[in-house]
């Protein structure tokens, strides 16, 4: 059992649920190697994906992993739905949960909207992007692919490139990566560097090549265009020969070296096509870990505890 | 077996259809107090949301209806069909019913909407919402969740406060109460009072104390900043002075007064917070008994007489 | 079991595949024929509508074939997804694949898109209209509804009336009707006339009623508005006058003639309504045959051989 009723963040995660959620994703990805990928397990349980912001990946990861244990899954996005009309957010979750929904995954542009619904409501809450704060889920899946590959976290080196400053899946990754013994490094441009950042124990660089020599994984991030427009990074062509990431950048790290990207890349610029289709990378089994692991989220925080073959 | 194969408002209803609807809904309250909420009932039955207009709270509660009586449910809403191509909604209507449709829930602008489509389609139509007119599956939540906390609805005086005029909530709301024997006053701001609801056998105020004296049901309406703007009624500011209830207008009421709000709120407005979330309230019973009501609905739609043990 | 992985369109697929989807379809119009829509033949299957252009009736249609065949179907539009954010389409449906998805239906409208992913997939690729290019399950549903009422297809005249040149419905639909033995005729406005129709082997006129004469269909097409703007047709009543397929002019048809239409219908002017609703017309049983069509797709894309009672 996890010890929290919500997932919020790795920062204030603790290590036996990362480790629970870690091991308890194997068996999901036993079921997600199926032919029939279906199990009873949370037959008659109901999940809402609130989504205050687009998303394909995060959206249909959930939606995906909850339907495969059975579950009932509803959708809202903004687009579709009356969450403009004024109400506030604690009343719109609150009327999904009266109708019977035990999980709420809510996806918000400001930092913290899922920790205050937990405290409000008593079904689980599962942050799937709060603003540039945490991306929990995100960060939980790369650890997952991390152990999968390598057998172990601990006493890895894990490289980190790009928009550092406004990622919510590099906060998550720094925290996760950082409770389970792995040493984190982190390069990007100067002004996409948070300030205080080595006070957590992680190393900033802004020459890429630094970051990236001698490690075991290289997580590059997506860059965000529109961040650009704002002068906070130099155009994508430039962005791409300074901070890109490629095959001769890439031979820096160890040999054995596990390339990841949360998606959805921009290829050319974050991230050259040729190492994001190359031997090295683990971009497409990311996102089957994330369904993986999004069923094992959903299974125990429904009070499942360590997944069976009994109940499949 | 309702006398209708429709549910299109309160004005036409028979009183036994009601009394049915409300009956079976008990029993699915029972199965919404489960912790698996999931009955065969329902299961190779189909269930259109057909949504002209956003929504978030009906649109899920029918979802969720369906589901939990392992209906299909899908969902149209504006934004992404392509209900905008010029089709008539007739044709629209009909072809999913040639998809094998067994009930379509339509929310429309236009007054009268779903009438003309029961009329053409035979699969059940349920009205959720037709511009200002109607809107009967709240008017049966209410009429649910006064008869569940009081035992009764004959002989209650039901206070209705805001914008009747533009109300589909109140209308329904208002044939429903007469119907089953309840006395209803409302208050609002002059204009929006209807010229001729004394003639229902209501009796109508201007000042919100004299319509809530004595009640035992305040039902409080959203009110629709939209029509602000024109004019129709003082800022959200005033307003919230003149006609929103808060705690000593609700005293002026029974003891045991139910507090009732269709939602989505406009806290501070039209209602205060302390007496939305205090101990008068059953606006999030509501919307449970909502999902209730609905199930009992698209049960009783699709030929189920009285709902049984046999059934689930 | 079918020669393709994906249905890509009607130009490249063999005629045996065309014959087996059509016989598996027949299997499945008899489950919706009845009370109860539901088998368990894909349970733990995955299917994804990834629409990038608005959609009601093949969309919907897609997603109920799925569900009865107990399948589990998300949807993506534009709308609501971050399929704009600059990813590539490849990459989009590579991610949905790794999510453990069998079968992606896509529309999109870059002619050719769907045979890029279906080069790029494992998961079996459905066109749901690429383009101006091709629609091959409204063909096939359009070939069933032939077969179904004429018993046969070959030696059958077909008129196809309307802008053929931007039609994928006709592009389909011509291929699919002269490899099955048929007779094609088009007509239409010079300017939406393709120049090497002939080559086909299809007669072309500009006068309506010297393609509906002695046909034994008649397809009316629906006229996109949109293109009219830019002169390529007369004004929506011109049109109607001259090119519109109505009571009289579809006299000169066969005396059993089938009138079909795709939908969405712009009633009054390329169809006149009486006869759109007329005894000619087989317009509504096309939606029933759309979604047994899809079935048998989604059924044989999933490795089904021919269907039989020990299935259901």
């Amino acid at each position: 059992m996890l010890k929290s009723k919500d997932i919020l963040g790795l920062e204030e995660m603790d290590v036996g649920d990362i480790e629970l959620i870690l091991e308890t994703a194997e068996s999901f990805k036993e079921i997600l190697r199926r032919d029939i990928k279906k199990v009873p397990t949370l037959r008659g349980k109901s999940v809402v994906n609130l989504f205050y912001e687009p998303s394909t990946r995060t959206r249909s990861s959930f939606e995906l992993a909850g339907k495969y244990l059975s579950a009932d899954v509803i959708n809202f996005s903004k687009a579709t739905s009356s969450v403009a009309k004024g109400e506030t957010l604690k009343d719109t979750a609150k009327t999904i949960e009266m109708m019977g929904v035990q999980v709420v995954v809510i996806r918000h542009p400001v930092p913290g909207a899922p920790h205050m619904l937990a405290r409000y409501l008593d079904a689980g809450v599962v942050n799937a992007g709060d603003g540039a704060h945490e991306h929990p889920t995100q960060a939980l899946l790369d650890l997952y692919t991390i152990k999968e590959k390598k057998g172990r976290i601990r006493g890895l080196k894990v490289a980190i490139i790009g928009d550092i400053l406004h990622s919510r899946v590099a906060r998550s990754n720094i925290w996760g990566l950082k409770k389970m013994g792995a040493e984190v490094v982190v390069a990007g441009p100067r002004t996409l560097l948070p300030p205080f950042i080595e006070e957590l124990g992680v190393r900033a660089y802004t020459r890429v090549e630094d970051a990236i020599e001698g490690a075991d994984v290289v997580n590059v991030l997506r860059i965000q265009m529109e961040r650009q427009k704002k002068g906070l990074f130099p155009s994508p062509r430039e962005y791409a020969i300074i901070f890109g990431v490629n095959a001769e950048r890439l031979k820096l790290a160890k040999k054995d070296v596990l390339l990841m990207h949360p998606g959805p890349m921009n290829r050319g610029i974050e991230i050259s096509s040729d190492i994001a289709d190359g031997e090295s990378s683990v971009i497409n089994e990311q996102v089957t870990n994330g369904v993986a692991v999004r069923m094992a989220i959903l299974y125990l925080l429904n009070g499942g505890g360590k997944f069976g073959e009994k109940d499949n």
